[in-house]
C-alpha cells in the first residue's frame, strides 16, 4: 500500500500548498480520498493517472474537499472513461453534480455508482477481495467522515527454497497458501508448516479527515500502520481549532499515540504557517514517528 | 488597460496550460474573464490580488469556463472581503452557487451582486463613468456570451506647455477637459483649443469566449484596439471545430481582419496541440498582428 498526498493545505492554496487530496494505490488500484481545486493539476504533476481510479472518497462537503472533483470526472468523461466510478460522499454531492451536469448539457462516458455516507454513522462501503474500506464519523461543523483503507493478505507466505527442495509443483502453491499439506508421488507426507509461514499481517491505513479531537475514533484507526491525521492549528492557536472543529498537531499526536499505531502523517496545514517545522516538531514530542505530509511525497506502508 | 492571461486552454488542463481566465485592469478596477480550475492558483503564480477585483464574467457555463468560481469566491470570503462582488453569468450560476453554500452551511462574507445574461442578446451590463462593460451572444452548443470592455476617456487632453505659458491655475484643468475657455485674470479670453488636444480614442477590447466561426459578432468587435478569439483548432480539424461549436484558428483570424481590429489574442487551444506556434502560424498568414495568449502574459492596449 501507497500514498502519495496531493495536497495537504487547509481552506485555500497558499505558498504553493494545495488543499486535501490524497491516493492510496493497492496493486492495480487506486483510491482517492478528498479533491479539493487542482487535484488534477497535482496529479499530472506527480504522475498519477485515472486509469486505475475506481473509488472517490469525499469526506465532507466544505469546498476545498471536493472542488476539484467536477473538474476531474469531467475531464474523465472527455477522455473516455467507460469504466464505473465508485463515489462515496455525503448524499448532496450528487444534487452537486446533477446540477453541473444539466446547466452543461452534458452526459457523462462512464457510469457513476454513488453511495452516500451515512451522517454520524460507521459503515463498510466495499468488501472486496483483497480490500476493505469503511467509513467513520467524525465531529466537523459540518457531517465528515474518516475512512479506513485495510490491505487483506492473500493467505500464508510460501517459502520458496523449501518448496524447491521438496519439488513441490508451482500449480500446488495456492493450496499451499490455503494452508493445505502436500503429499510426494511416494506418499509422503509434508505439512504445510514446513512449506509456508504465517500471512503478513493485513495493511491498514487510516484517514481522519477534518475534525475536533476526538478520542472516540480511537477503536477504527487502532494498530493502523499509518494514519493520516489533520494538523490545521498549533497548540498557541487551539482557541481557534476549537471554534473550527479543527484539531492541532500535538492533538493529532495524541490521537496517534493512543491507537497504537506506526506512523503519523499530517497535514491541513492553516495558511497562517508557511513554515511547517514547528508543527512537525510540536507532534513529534508527543508521538515521534510523524511526518509531514509532504505534497509530492509517497508513503510507503 | 491591461489584460493577463490565467490560462489557455481549452477543456482541461495540459502541458502546463490552465482552463480559461483572464483579467481585464483598469486603473483601480480589475475585472475577471471566465474562471476555470486553479484560477486562484494562477492568480497567485502571476501576482493578481483580489483587492481591485469587482467583477467577474462568466461566459457560459461549461466546467472549464467556472470550476475555478467557488473556490475563489469561498477564499475572498474566509479572507474576510466585505466589498461587493459583480457577477454576470448564465442564470444558472447562482442555483449552482448556492446549493454549494446551503451544503457547506455557509454565508458569504461579501454581498454578491448576480446579473444575468440574458441568453441570445446583448446587454449592456455596467455604465460606469470610466468604463462600460456589456455582452454580446455567441453561437456555443449552450447559450454563451462574449463581452465589450470600453474604458472611456475622461474629456479633453491637457497640453501642460501652453497652460503654463498663459498660467493657468491646475484647478481650472478638469473645467479645460470639459471644453471650457480659460479668461485671465486681466480679461483676455483663451480658446479651449490653444490649452487642449482631442481626447485619445477609448480604448476598446472584445472578448468574443467559445464560438462557431460567427461573422455575426463583427459589429460589436469593431475597431477594438485588441480582441480574444479562441482558436480550438487548426484548419485541418475544421470538421471537429464544427462539431463542437469552436472555430479554428484562420477563422479567428478572419473575423480579426473583417472587424478591422488592432490586435488579435488567440486561446482555448485543444489538448491535442502541445506546439502553439502552428496554429499561430496558420491565424498570421490571414491576420497578421496575432499573438497567442501566454499564460502569464501582460498585453498593453
Amino acid at each position: 500500500m501507497k500514498i502519495t498526498i496531493l495536497g495537504n493545505n487547509s481552506a485555500l492554496p497558499a505558498y504553493g500548498r494545495h488543499p486535501t487530496s490524497q491516493i492510496v494505490s493497492l496493486p492495480g488500484e487506486d483510491i482517492m480520498i478528498d479533491c479539493g481545486e487542482s487535484t488534477q493539476v497535482q496529479m499530472q504533476r506527480y504522475g498519477i493517472r485515472w486509469r486505475n481510479l475506481n473509488h472517490i472518497f469525499i469526506s465532507h462537503l466544505h469546498g476545498d474537499h471536493y472542488f476539484g472533483l467536477p473538474g476531474l470526472i469531467t475531464t474523465m468523461s472527455l477522455q473516455g472513461r467507460t469504466a464505473g466510478l465508485n463515489l462515496y460522499a455525503p448524499a448532496r454531492l450528487m444534487e452537486i453534480i446533477h446540477l453541473m451536469l444539466d446547466v452543461a448539457n452534458t452526459e457523462l462516458s462512464f457510469p457513476l455508482h454513488f453511495e452516500p455516507l451515512p451522517a454520524g454513522e460507521a459503515k463498510m462501503l466495499q468488501d472486496a477481495p483483497a480490500y476493505t474500506l469503511s467509513c467513520f464519523p467524525v465531529s466537523h461543523r459540518i457531517a465528515c467522515h474518516g475512512l479506513v483503507i485495510t490491505h487483506k493478505t492473500k493467505g500464508r507466505r510460501i517459502l520458496p527454497e523449501m518448496c524447491m527442495r521438496y519439488n513441490i509443483p508451482v500449480e500446488h502453491y495456492e493450496k499451499l497458501r490455503m494452508g493445505q499439506p502436500y503429499i510426494m508421488p511416494n506418499g509422503v507426507f509434508i505439512d504445510n508448516n514446513l512449506l509456508t509461514a504465517d500471512a503478513p499481517a493485513p495493511k491498514k491505513y487510516a484517514y481522519c479527515a477534518d475534525t475536533l479531537y476526538l478520542p472516540d475514533i480511537v477503536p477504527y484507526i487502532q494498530n493502523a500502520n499509518a494514519i493520516y491525521h489533520e494538523a490545521t492549528y498549533m497548540e498557541a492557536d487551539k482557541d481557534k481549532a476549537i471554534l473550527r472543529y479543527h484539531s492541532t498537531a500535538a492533538q493529532a499526536a495524541a490521537i496517534a499515540k493512543q491507537a497504537g499505531v506506526n506512523k503519523l502523517l499530517i497535514g491541513h496545514f492553516s495558511s497562517r504557517y508557511k513554515d511547517l517545522e514547528p508543527l512537525l516538531q510540536e507532534a513529534k514530542e508527543v508521538f515521534e514517528a510523524t511526518v509531514i505530509a509532504e505534497e509530492g511525497g509517497v508513503y510507503e506502508l
